[in-house]
């Protein structure tokens, strides 16, 4: 999904996050799976996904999701690698994320298989 | 608000919270308004805030708060007194209400002379 034509890759500062944005990223069940997926598996590419979309609304979805800072989006070479950025949730907003991972369970359907191939 | 020919107000039980309906509930600025309000003075009636929406939109805004279990209705008389559900909030999902109010202030302007006239 990476692009050599696309724009840099833009991600919010910690102080920049927005509660609202955040909540709003994750009420989406595919951008909650991507993030229960994240959550269990760091350094997953995009392509990695593509099975549960197509690719012009996974790149969308995955766009929400770094511009509210739930997740830091890096290219190497032709893949686009995602993580969840826990540890300043876990900051900003504590308690936040482990509850909607907790509150996840039995709603999205962890990834058996997901691997950063 | 209250009619006396609307259907029964039906409020969902604790065990039934949905942490997604709720955060989707709270991501509106409208809702987010009247749950700023209602925490700092439980029992607003909703011609309280007629002011700020049409009675139509303020309807189905304080009806998906209802339905996501955040606020309490009941008719008295004529007036819908409207309360958060805070307890019950807190003890489903520890902290993230006090996250939202925390994170509303600024973002939300707190009713000066909010009452329950």
């Amino acid at each position: 999904m990476a692009s050599r034509t696309a724009s840099p890759l833009t991600h919010p500062d910690i102080d920049d996050f927005d509660l609202f944005k955040v909540m709003s990223a994750l009420t989406d069940e595919t951008r909650l799976a991507i993030v229960v997926a994240l959550a269990a598996s760091p350094g997953l590419a995009c392509s990695v996904f593509r099975q549960d979309a197509t690719a012009s609304v996974l790149t969308r979805h995955f766009r929400v999701l770094r511009e509210a800072g739930v997740i830091h989006q890096q290219d190497v070479g032709t893949r686009r690698i995602n993580t969840l950025r826990k540890e300043e949730l876990d900051e900003r907003f504590p308690g936040l994320i482990d509850l909607v991972l907790k509150e996840s369970a039995g709603r999205v359907t962890p990834r058996a298989n997901a691997s950063s191939a």
